[in-house]
């Protein structure tokens, strides 16, 4: 059974949706730089500068009925026949329907009594703008005259006030209308020195601004009043709600197409702020309307969304032989690590805009499958994050992206944070080479006087881990590692309380974490390779003293038997242990331990694989543990809070996935790797889309596990460290592109089934055309190795010896 | 022009709509206790226990479109017409449609194709449920069989989380559905002790708890699936939204009534919280559905809950030449004064429940206007909120109505606070004559043992202000007075940062306020009676020195030549001169001012209140102030960032209006009194109310000013310190009845033209039938006094001589 909603259109790298009805809304990400929005095939969703929480620029309800219910709408009425290009909000059945998500912008083309129209919407590169350029074109044997208005809702800017602060904000509301402009500046009379620009490029008919007038106080989206009356108001809004509406009346004789845009943009005001009482400055504003008076620059923008796109690509594409996975690889996948870079758990169809900023465990995580697109912008959220560590070594776990200054709203003490920041910086220097970063004062959150180098971060880093070690001498947990959820010192009895901001109820922090000791493990290797890259040798070998220390404790006391443990708890009783009733066997630390070198010399690393393979394993993917919690366990926390098979509590939770495959393949197994990889891979669940529902092209952070009521449910996609870490599965792991501090790693890991395959890989400014190949049907090991016609020994292509285009050859065996 | 959307009905003491399309949703508030509901005239709003913000039952999401789309709704299909008895949210044309809005009750009755459809909602006292008795009658000549769709949205308790958090709140609910209940159970698994119910006494013959199910992802809940499907699915929701909805299919003869009722509990349960896996203890459940199993108990509970009200209002009932000020007075301003004791700022159609919880200065106000009705209840709140002032003087200006606990999420450092603390409980003590409560250990909120009493925090009071005063011996303003937006200490210029809980940027905080000024005189006034009737006599003069030398401050720095100053600045400059270009002259210093006592013997109290009328009065009502800041004043701060005629930057801000009233009528002013009181009653707005848009029968915090583009135009209707003083204005200004130590003061002042009014008080006790005789058509004095027929001395009735029902009669001349 194929996916009757849409289809992968690949040489496009386009999704295409072909009907409205999508099991959810399906998304789309639009926006790279400081401008972003999130659009739906239907097109709900909404705009931001920066932030999603404090620079909001259009309202979005979640969770409303329907779930996807306000966004960038144009209503048509012909005739009697009011109809939406999205279907929504109006919902009259179309003639025809199709949405292209695309990398950047979303075209949605549909028509209804022979009128077709067409709208493309994306987010020129370095600007703060969106366009809407719509194209209306008459099929019909006969001359049509038609109505045509746009609707947004501006928000407030701030999106927590907005929504909660009425007594307030429905006094302070306030817009100007200049020519073709609808100019929203609430607040700008204070404090703000931006406003919000609607406007369209062809001349308009009439205009409102006033949402009672245009929608009407007792109508919904679905029927706006001035719609069905066919005229508008010419609305001032004062106060309430203002809204951007449009008005253009149209002709077009049969055959005939016309083309123009709307234009919304966040505009900031840097000299005089009023050009007369009440009147403000829109110099800035009229330079985007003049730079886009013709259609011709709207088109240019495109080609360079496009081009941009093609560039920050062209670093690494793939061919195996899994159409799946090149569809991924090369482009939804990384279009995803571009999102998550970006907003990182902000702004979503699940995320709010006010509920979480930008993580420092997730940031860290997600430069990971970023970094080689645009590096310059790694290394800057290097630096923003790193200031937001204390000089305790702990960090704050989020910071609002306007301000880049941390904050505990999600709570503290999350005792892994730290040390995800030594795997972006080395990932960032292997790609790049620039040591330079090291030696960046960056300085600690709670020290005015910034001195601390970026290197600085690290040493201590690693240094806080070793000093805050438990009665096994495995990390102390703290709050929480990356399993959020995993609070062992909180014991919440309080239902008001967040389980993120709890505090800690136990008298002594005793428990401890097997998954940072991995996690602890890996960042000492990849820290020891940077040292010799330096010529630190003695900070190598004490950190390869480090990494042997922790790895005693671990093999000592963190074996289960079968597998390793996840944690210590309050008690000092072990938790992922097979005597425990639930919670026997945890995913993570057998990724992290694995993947740090646990396990390499004694046969653990395989059988704990196996054990999970055996207990964790399902065709949706690994769950998190088994067996799931029945009932909250106080000692344990959100953890059990959840039903069981969701969410932590034996859900699928997909960011740990790649952890196994990325462990799998680091032991030779290329065939389990690329059945796990499938398993919860968007791209192969068409098949069975009415129980999966989420998008195809983008990973989600869950899909309910094998306990669950709705078994293979995903949810939450798109936002999440899946993207990051599958990246890294299918170019380091499958491709085994591996950048290095003096070359090229190239170390595949694939199915004994693939006979071949071939990447591009820019890196460093040289371009490397590889082939792989597998002639004796295995999984792992390079045999040979060339590089332009000349042998190279080992696996790594010297820097020094590469060419500026580079022809390889690898065979495995 | 009358007002075509409905008309009072004042021997029931209701609200007759008559169109459902109101210029505004029109609400009412339901509960009394510790279950509150929202209900508005087409059944829209939502329910809580105690708090909206952490107990929230049920789903409601402000500033939808249209407003107020989320509630408690009812779907009949009849054939093939599918409608609703509160016309949303399918919004079907009704044949017949009629809301009465009465006190703690709601009834709406339709009729569509001959079916009558009649919903009684209601809070029966002293329980945690609400009702929605529901009559269906069959009016048309042949038998008809039709289909009956409940639906409630639950709502996951902590409503702040349930509509920002949905990576956790979607996997997250859970129900269960037992005969004809459906048990919302979302988190009881962990640390709740409660959980929803939701149950038709009538046998079921379906349900659905899954929202994707019942309403559809794409739908609206304008067009439910299930609805239009005519019938539902008997789901059970894992996770995403769950719903409650019943499903009858009913057959009437012609003729043919049936009755049955739905019933929305908070459950608590104190014992095991299950019986079996998985299986939530229903016994308290139970015990719910057994008392009300037959309607009669219903019926009797209805009757219980107009008892009630019958007996709360019996404490003041008046009867003027003025129906607007009879009907406000008897009925609906005290439900007003109810709803704001209740429930402070949080929860209305303006109040969104996650953004204001109890205030400390709001709810010793509001117990003004309520203490006369429930006299225990406003023992226990004084006792409350004097939990969170500080051993500083200085109080938390709000706390969760559900902890008890202080906080400052909406800032604090309020230099007003305190001294309300006075007003409220000296006005509970002349009610009651209970000095006993000043013994009682409160303690502050920042000392863990309980020693001090609530005297020493009345005396704290005292002291902070004296001790805290400025250049001129003026009160220092702090962050601000009752005025919260004149914030002249902040010098605010980040846009994400609130004016409430912007930190100070002045370098020396000299700002002072008159206002507070006001407000301590008449404290002092207040207190010094409270000492007399004690017996502390050496404490009482000390507070008459207090009294006068913060009078001679007022007098000699305070005036401005024709009224008096609002505050100095941190320039030590004076706010509200004809000095200032905007801003000359403000409301609240004029109307505190004179109240406690300042240009009582100069002239200059007369002068202030005729400056008010010529600068401040509108037919509208008195701004707050003039002319209005046509730009944002650093210095100034909120009250300079609203657009000129909004909120307190020259709005009618209702709350402050009584003040005036109150000191014209202690001036003698009775007819111009009158005029003020009418200017901003919204039963007086019925013949404008297109402009006015505001419920007819609650007070507004704001009606736009005459500045304002929507001049007239209420907003913020409910909670609102206009309900307390007004009843102040009402009650012990025109009717004059004051309540003191000894016995009842006399005390009115009427407009001239009126010869009569009639007063029943009870009080302590007796019962008081007092008509007050105008012979000579004056305002104010009283000439002679009858108390069952033996003259009294002087305006009080002592209480040592009242009999348990007193004829009095008092003449004024």
């Amino acid at each position: 059974m194929s996916n009757p909603y849409g289809h992968f259109e690949d040489p496009n790298r386009e999704y295409v949706i072909t009907r409205p009805d999508t099991p959810l809304p399906w998304l789309n990400f639009l926006g790279q730089d400081e401008y972003f929005a999130l659009n739906t095939n239907t097109g709900g969703g909404y705009s931001f500068y920066k932030d999603a929480r404090l620079r909001r620029l259009t309202r979005y309800r979640y969770n409303e009925m329907p779930y996807d219910n306000n966004g960038r709408y144009l209503f048509i009425k012909d005739g009697d026949t009011v109809w939406n290009p999205g279907w929504k909000p109006v919902k009259t059945e179309l003639d025809s329907y199709e949405c292209r998500h695309g990398l950047g912008y979303s075209r949605i083309t549909s028509s209804k009594n022979g009128l077709e129209a067409s709208v493309l919407i994306f987010v020129p590169p370095e600007e703060n703008l969106e366009i809407w350029q719509t194209t209306l074109t008459n099929n019909s044997d006969a001359p049509k005259t038609f109505k045509l208005f746009s609707f947004v809702e501006f928000c407030l800017y701030d999106a927590q006030n907005d929504s909660t602060n009425f007594q307030r904000t429905y006094s302070i509301g306030e817009v100007e209308i200049e020519k073709n402009a609808i100019f929203h500046k609430t607040e700008y009379r204070e404090r703000r020195d931006h406003y919000t620009m609607f406007a369209s490029t062809r001349d308009i008919d009439g205009y409102d601004t006033s949402r009672d007038d245009f929608v009407g106080v007792h109508n919904g989206i679905h029927e706006p009043k001035a719609v069905l009356a066919g005229q508008p108001n010419n609305t001032q809004a004062f106060g309430w709600n203002p809204i951007g509406s449009h008005y253009h009346e149209i002709t077009l004789q049969p055959g005939e197409s016309t083309k123009h845009s709307y234009i919304l943009a966040y505009v900031t005001v840097s000299g005089e702020k009023y050009i007369a009482p009440h009147v403000i400055n829109k110099e800035p504003a009229n330079a985007i309307l003049d730079k886009y008076s013709d259609e011709s620059a709207v088109d240019e923008a495109f080609a360079k969304l496009n081009g941009l796109w093609d560039d920050q690509l062209s670093t690494f594409q793939v061919e195996t032989p899994c159409p799946i996975m090149n569809r991924m690889g090369n482009a939804w996948n990384q279009a995803q690590c571009m999102a998550t870079f970006n907003l990182s758990r902000s702004a979503s169809l699940f995320e709010s805009g006010i509920g979480r900023g930008m993580g420092y465990r997730d940031s860290n995580q997600d430069l990971l499958g970023f970094v080689h697109m645009v590096p310059d912008k790694a290394r800057q959220r290097i630096l923003d994050i790193s200031a937001t560590q204390m000089s305790s070594g702990l960090c704050f776990h989020q910071y609002q992206p306007l301000t880049k200054k941390g904050n505990d709203e999600i709570g503290g003490g999350f005792m892994d944070d730290h040390l995800w920041l030594i795997l972006s910086t080395t990932a960032y220097i292997r790609e790049t080479g620039d040591v330079g970063i090291l030696d960046e004062k960056v300085g600690y959150a709670d020290v005015e006087e910034k001195t601390a180098t970026l290197l600085d971060h690290l040493e201590l880093s690693i240094r806080y881990t070793l000093e805050n070690r438990g009665p096994h001498n495995l990390p102390l947990i703290g709050h929480a590692d990356w399993n959020d959820c995993l609070n062992l010192n909180c014991f919440s009895t309080e239902p008001n309380e967040s389980f993120q901001t709890a505090s800690h109820n136990t008298a002594e922090e005793v428990a401890e974490s097997l998954m940072i000791a991995g996690l602890f493990l890996k960042a000492c290797l990849d820290l020891q390779g940077l040292y010799k890259f330096i010529g630190a040798d003695a900070k190598a070998e004490e950190t390869a003293a480090a990494h042997a220390e922790m790895l005693e404790a671990v093999e000592t006391q963190g074996w289960d038997g079968d597998w390793y443990l996840r944690a210590f708890d309050t008690y000092k009783e072990p938790i992922g242990s097979h005597k425990n009733e639930e919670g026997k066997i945890y995913i993570e630390s057998q990724g992290w331990l694995v993947m740090g070198g646990a396990g390499a010399d004694n046969g653990r690393a395989e059988k704990t694989l196996d054990a999970v393979h055996e207990h964790l394993y399902t065709e949706d993917g690994c769950v998190l543990q088994q067996p799931p919690y029945q009932t909250y366990h106080l000692h344990l926390g959100e953890v059990s809070s959840y039903p069981p098979g969701y969410k932590e509590n034996a859900g699928i939770f997909c960011h740990n996935n790649p952890w196994i495959h990325l462990a799998l393949m680091q032991l030779g197994n290329g065939d389990r790797a690329y059945e796990y990889y499938l398993s919860v891979c968007p791209a192969a669940k068409e098949d069975k889309i009415e129980t999966y529902r989420g998008e195809p092209y983008m990973y989600s952070q869950m899909i309910a596990g094998k306990d669950a009521a709705t078994p293979g449910e995903a949810k939450n996609a798109g936002l999440t460290g899946t993207a990051a870490w599958t990246f890294l599965t299918i170019s380091q792991g499958f491709a085994g592109i591996k950048p290095d501090y003096e070359g090229l790693q190239i170390d595949p890991c694939v199915p004994t089934a693939w006979p071949e395959l071939k990447v591009t890989r820019k890196f460093r400014g040289k371009t490397f055309n590889i082939t792989v190949q597998n002639p004796e049907g295995k999984s792992k090991g390079i045999k040979s190795l060339t590089v332009n016609g000349q042998a190279v020994e080992g696996d790594t292509i010297p820097l020094s010896s590469a060419a500026e285009e580079n022809e390889v050859v690898a065979v495995i065996g």
